[in-house]
């Protein structure tokens, strides 16, 4: 049974819905890479009697969360995806349009329908479940796209968690400073598994023709995964958990038995995942575009530090209290990460990889 | 801009999901006729190269609220095309099943998506808003149902809350005891006007011979509208509000300009409004069957009287509170809407109309 965490509902001050602008600004840096290549790549069918084309175009956001941003980012997939069918000659038959928002059982749906903007354009419809599973129906999609979503992994790899194992990740809680590289393969082998499950359900959903269009944080090239910026950020939680441990705040026990379910790949890892999956397992995609972004890491002041404690707080917060319960003060937790996020921006391991980056990926169903 | 009201969320003692049971015995009566009429009335398509049928069988439930009654309802509509498809020789050939559940935005879809059956044999998805306007693409539809729901109007008629006007409402609840006949012609006319909405909206939506399924109260003909016993009962709740009013517990002015947004047709006024789409909007609609179950209002034990109060406050807590606000003490009110039931259950009134009565309606999109 995988894990099911969400990202903080409502619209409270520490909820997600206040605290992805990293997402959306990753998504705004993306949006001209998606625009253009979905106008690239899109093929419109004609149906038999060659005087219509697809009436309804079906869209899905595969980890939608509660919004704002999947409200932009379908929006900008439509606009494209219209814009294509006008520039192919098709301006009088344009589809109707049905999108689908997808995240975990979870994840708060009731916050997300009454923000459904009043002027969309698209019949509209929640579909909750793991998207490492099937969601819809075969070759019923015409387009999905993932947004900083499939870093999350179905589950902590077991091996991380086992006191016997050599990738017993004590007193970590993501492979970024693991006394053992076995940890960092753990988990990619996980993200690995995963991704190959994602594949094989966006495999047998997308029609003909259909786009895949992911976007997610990446590590650029060459690098260990322990040398991701992303994870070494969220390793400062550790730090702040483990010193709550020396000062009794928290058992020993409970901390070591707590780690993240995240992987932040490379372009070349996800890219072998792709061509494996074609390959041995028939999955029938091209990949069409593949592009690493990068941008530098904003911890240079005490607001950008701050405004990374929300966001790290509104992502993360659910599986914490889901982990420790009611013993863990997230106030004090989320105060003395900030402290350590400080430090780690000083330090050279910072300097060195200071870099985080953005993957583009749109493969097509054939 | 239509209200929008929820029956209770969650699954405490008070919620919908615990005090629906009336709606699912009717649904167990109704069930029979269901199948039976589904499996007579179901046409199924060959594609065009003659050797598939449709790949996916899309099903909609309108007015779902939170279960368990709609998993109950959706399982026996998809039990019912398998057989038929089974029947027609098409054993290999059986779809996927796509099912939309769909509600006001105010539902609570959270509570309904963690209840989805985990042995579902269909994919899933949550369409939010008004079934009186267009929810999904046209003609993409193959059956939908709506099960007690399209009795709530869109909104209380409008004359019914003017001191001006001659239907106004002062001083009750409902249609069922109001001092002027232009009370219940205001409540029949909007529903008509909401049916023909409704009627539209399915009208666009079904695919060709398309079948839409409707279980709702209605009152035994030939009778006035405010003869029928379930609205006699919920005015047993504007005699409790009045008694509060004489107490000072609520405002006069607040209890006058509150009214239910409910209306019980007679089996012939349903008639009557899909003729008359079909004839003046070209709907397209065949009625494949119309028929009235009666049975006898249970009020006779303590236990049924508070077992229809539970129902009673499951289904209007929510429009109340949003009307009285603060000022009503909800407990208080059920516990007078108590004593007002039991009372009205020995009154000749209730001798004379103690019969309740759903209305099954099956039409077809030609």
């Amino acid at each position: 049974m995988a894990d099911s965490f969400a990202m903080n509902g409502g619209d409270g001050l520490n909820s997600y819905k206040q605290n992805s602008k990293y997402q959306g600004e990753g998504f705004d840096e993306a949006k001209v890479l998606l625009r253009n290549s979905i106008r690239e790549k899109l093929t419109i069918h004609k149906n038999s009697n060659a005087t219509t084309v697809t009436p309804v175009f079906k869209i899905a956001d595969l980890g939608c969360s509660v919004g704002p941003n999947t409200f932009a980012c379908v929006r900008a997939l439509i606009e494209a995806v219209k814009l294509e069918f006008k520039a192919q000659g098709f301006e009088t038959q344009l589809p109707e349009f049905q999108v689908f928002f997808n995240d975990h059982v979870a994840n708060d749906f009731n916050t997300l329908f009454k923000a459904f903007p009043v002027d969309r354009t698209y019949m509209a419809a929640g579909v909750p479940g793991s998207f490492h599973g099937r969601l819809f129906p075969k070759a019923s999609m015409n387009l999905m796209h993932s947004s900083f979503a499939v870093q999350w992994l179905t589950r902590v790899p077991q091996e991380v968690t086992k006191e016997v194992s050599p990738a017993w990740n004590k007193g970590r809680i993501t492979y970024a400073r693991s006394e053992s590289s076995k940890v960092e393969e753990a988990y990619a082998a996980q993200f690995a598994r995963d991704m190959e499950a994602f594949f094989t359900a966006r495999s047998a959903e997308l029609a003909d023709d259909g786009l895949l269009a992911i976007l997610m944080p990446c590590r650029p090239e060459p690098s260990l995964p322990s040398e991701s910026t992303l994870m070494n950020i969220l390793e400062c939680l550790g730090d702040a958990l483990a010193d709550m441990v020396k000062e009794g705040l928290l058992s020993e026990a409970a901390v070591d038995s707590f780690n993240l379910p995240i992987y932040v790949p490379s372009a070349s890892e996800v890219e072998v995942v792709i061509l494996l999956g074609t390959k041995n397992k028939n999955l029938g995609f091209s990949i069409e575009r593949l592009e690493e972004m990068r941008f530098p890491a904003k911890l240079s002041s005490a607001e950008e530090v701050r405004v990374s404690c929300l966001h790290a707080r509104a992502a993360m917060e659910d599986i914490l209290c889901k982990h420790f319960g009611s013993d863990l003060n997230v106030d004090e937790l989320f105060k003395r990460y900030s402290d350590k996020l400080e430090e780690f921006s000083k330090s050279p391991r910072f300097a060195h990889i200071k870099n985080l980056a953005n993957l583009f990926v749109l493969v097509k169903r054939n």
